[in-house]
């Protein structure tokens, strides 16, 4: 069945998958040891422009969080989060599993502002009791958000702003970053956020690999024994040439962008099909994630012969769904769907 | 150059690569709720003569190992393990950073016997302080073990019957089990495993996949909410299809068990070199795993020509090295091999 | 200088100090097994009307909630709360350190209605990816609550029969619970907390005791190893009579109740005086905690003679206070107050 | 019944439950920031002889170690203690539910050689595969140990230099310091142990009080947001002039010493009744802890008539029992005993 459920439905693009092909019978060290891992690390600094930084290739998304959060953070400290943000809602306490606490605080469109997080450190600092409290240690972030907007630049900025004169990191959830950087309504690029955060994941599984998160900390600042702590929290592959390959192969030539370009470019064609057909946006986005309201009776017709994901209820007889591109999305697809809606 | 140094330097087996290949395209659904995480778990149970097992598919071995025995152990629950388990020396406290301990018992040539886990748990019950203690829950055990030895089928039955008699379930840590059941020196099959074991797994990425153990409950008795509890730990994929046809390759047409059983033949054509070279070995292996005492000064000599794993120390001028051998083990490598002893 | 900051500002009350006095020098078994402890226990049983009960004495109320939140969860749940109650915000995170998330819902004058509750349990359960999600495992109240107000009889088992309904515990914080049974304006009993909640506390520190809480599971119904968990989590104490010493003097003779009900008669005259001066309530209570507004001129003025706690700033001119009587307010104290006013 | 069975059989040292009642009426403010606790720990900054020393005060000695060891232990590494060390056998795994691993080594007599440190410290830097290890970070000690044994100033010195030259802190369990200290057969000082500890705590409940222990960093090396720390463990007291007043009373006039002399000097009478009478010692100590070995029916029959400690089966016939002397034990208590053996 026609799908566009995900930008995670497909396998690895095929060039990722042709490396692993090519490079399949090396004898290999583990651990990520292998000369591919060091290279995917090499083209990862070289493309944000900072020769220094640490790189990580972690597996998954909730995993990346989870270790991130876990070693970055100080004694007795928490994130800030957006109260719709990953974290705080779909990785089933993975956070508050290793002991930490996710700070929620008010959004918009999935958003922070850098205004509600210095009120909410005002706020705290300014608490008599606060030492009885969680202490705010770092910023968490996802950027494209999980409703499919980005920050502009000033406010990737003024946050990053806010974050230094407080001393606590910000951290960036790239799980779709390159949609993020190749959307048209972007002003920010890969060198602003390794610029701007403290450390920032690019998502692999969701542009192009069968898995793979790389972990940048930009400014050479991963914590103490990260390695061991990848270790620790279950995370380490002995065979990590299957992460090396696979960035290897989605920094070589512009890979990952011109993926994601793709995904944008199908998305902007998905846009101006609903929008022929007078469809409704829940959130105008420019990225690869459509969020439409559909009547119910419409979302039942329409699900015989499309996937697409349920969002939330607005109301009794209304219903948000989700439409994704990705690096995998045919014209053949959008040209089925036209003919659905 | 030349290696022997363990069974995950290559990538996939080839039949595993070329599954991965042939489903590229396929749209799927995540997190494991796609046909080939279904095909495998059913080639699974029924490999294993258990119908009514549950089957969860995870990507590491640490990673598995701190899942399951986070899962399974009750309150204030440690586990029992050979003093040179994998969880009591190399995983980097993965166990303990989930709240949990590893009580170790000593062990021979890498195997615990049953009078030693039951004089434990009588000593422990017999102790009026128990309750000040962190009580026995679980015991682990890895087949192969560490230093490549097998449990006979007397061995595990005398362990599983102690578990049975204190009512605390025995875990098999099968990361390279097609390897002992492969193993000329066994009369234990996968179904003795899953008769005899409560929960245990097979291991796939030293047994030909690029990632992946699976993880079975043979009676049904999966811990409650598992799979939340698999994400929980950072643990699940978005594209578990990843796993999925591997696993599904590697129980199609019995590969995992002939190329575990390559592996077995190219190690016992290993062992026939070194003993016609009169090598000596430190421990008597059936496995994949060769232990052999080299003299320094060969071993400095070997190592400009193949890799091999350093072991331990055993004097001032000998060391304990391992050679494995794997599905990938070529003739013309053993050749090779055989000219620089 | 004259103190109403809090009901914990004088040591034991004086029957609870004599107590231990007279039995200082019995040589007493450790760990709780002494008499004393066993007839608290006792004694707090027929007060409750509960035989069957399981009664702990440990000895702060982070500490109480921290374990009894974490013995009583299961896998991946979290504990239902006011955003406003001491576990989401007063104790430094005690409750995710255990790895156990804090699920925070909208709150009236520090209560939780049935309705709150349930309507977040059918959003859980109907949202498809709740399998991503912490469960809500536990509904936790404290009675008074943070803001001094109280559950009526009605509003406690609505919650009660909801949270039967969907089969999870109703856990009650009583910190304060003495001054809540004791005033004028309550229908809940003792008995009527241990029939509808499924585990609860009897607090000491602020009730008279030095320090000390009674953890009540009303039907028995004590998690597996609960003395073990204690000891696990550093709150075991040696010398266990010094909590049941206390106790057994506290459910002496109603001495608990009588001690309670002073409080509750000083703080009915402290609202007396507060009322007769024109004072603004902030939150009308019925406990022995009072909330006024003050402008903050008046509240500069009077913190040079008189302590009292700085709750929340209200605008740039107001305060909210709390004045707190307790076991120990004099009249004498009344009357210097009275003459500040 | 006559009982020696341990050092905290009785409530608090007159002196102290003395002070206890003379400020009980007094309003003090919460949370450790009354005057008692402050002149406390200056009275112990004074005896040590570190003025710039953090000093602590917390309720129990299994707490002390959790939150010690958890705050001061870096990124996955874990504590090196002897085998028989409290924090490896009997606190119910407090230490590894905190995510830290106990790393235990062997010991003489319950005390561990800096060489037996030395030489893990080596192997473990030595073994290539340590980044997939536990790091060691801290070497504990109980002093006296769990078998009443005492470090001398040279070993206590030797233990120091390992743990500077490997820059892991040495933490000194003083659940018992007081005995230790005052013991004729020891030459270490409390001043010796501030010079050389990183930290160490000098125990309350087994010296005196009703509860309490003593946490000192004596180079102001205290982890950061200790404080908030201790609240996040559950383990700070709202009416913290408990602990204050106790540490007060037991550090002014010497008395902490004084009752530690006091339990030494009948210790020292009771090992020359056992002599006398001929029994035989299963170790011989000079603290307040006598071992002893009895034949079995000579302990059933001593067991009608005095309590005592059950430590450890030697063989069919004869078993290992401990008789402790305390701040309490009387001249009559001695002579009753003495008319039994």
């Amino acid at each position: 069945m026609l799908s566009f459920a995900s930008d995670y439905t497909e396998g690895a693009h095929p060039q990722v998958l042709k490396r692993l092909c090519e490079t399949n019978l090396e004898q290999l060290s583990g651990y990520g040891t292998d000369p591919y891992c060091e290279s995917a690390k090499q083209k990862i600094k070289a493309v944000i422009g900072k020769p220094g930084a640490d790189v990580f290739l972690l597996t998954g998304g909730t995993q990346t969080n989870q270790i991130v959060i876990d070693t970055v953070l100080g004694a007795c400290e928490g994130v800030i989060c957006a109260d719709t943000g990953h974290i705080a809602c779909h990785e089933a306490g993975a956070i508050e599993y290793t002991g930490r606490k996710v700070l929620p605080v008010a959004q918009t469109e999935g958003k922070i502002a850098a205004e509600t997080v210095e009120a909410y450190l005002q706020s705290f600092y300014a608490d008599d009791n606060h030492d009885h409290m969680v202490f705010p240690g770092m910023v968490y972030i996802s950027h494209p958000t999980e409703y499919g907007t980005l920050y502009s630049l000033a406010e990737l900025t003024a946050l990053a702003a806010v974050c230094r004169r407080y001393e606590i990191p910000l951290y960036l959830d790239g799980a779709r970053l390159g949609y993020g950087l190749m959307s048209a309504g972007t002003d920010v690029t890969i060198a602003d956020v390794a610029e701007l955060c403290d450390v920032f994941y690019i998502g692999g599984t969701k542009v192009g690999a069968l898995c793979g998160e790389a972990v940048v900390f930009p400014r050479g600042n991963a914590p103490k024994r990260f390695f061991t702590s990848i270790k620790q929290h279950g995370a380490l592959l002995a065979k990590g040439r299957l992460l090396g390959v696979q960035f290897d192969a989605l920094f070589t030539d512009g890979l990952y962008f011109a993926a994601s370009r793709h995904a944008i470019e199908q998305s902007d064609k998905l846009r101006k099909l609903f929008a022929e057909k007078n469809y409704q946006y829940f959130i105008e986005t420019v990225t690869n994630q459509v969020f439409i309201v559909l009547e119910n009776r419409k979302m039942e017709e329409l699900a015989r012969s499309v996937s697409f994901s349920f969002w939330e209820r607005i109301d009794t007889d209304h219903t948000v769904v989700r439409f994704a591109t990705s690096w995998a999305t045919t014209d053949e697809q959008l040209a089925a769907l036209e003919s659905l809606l």
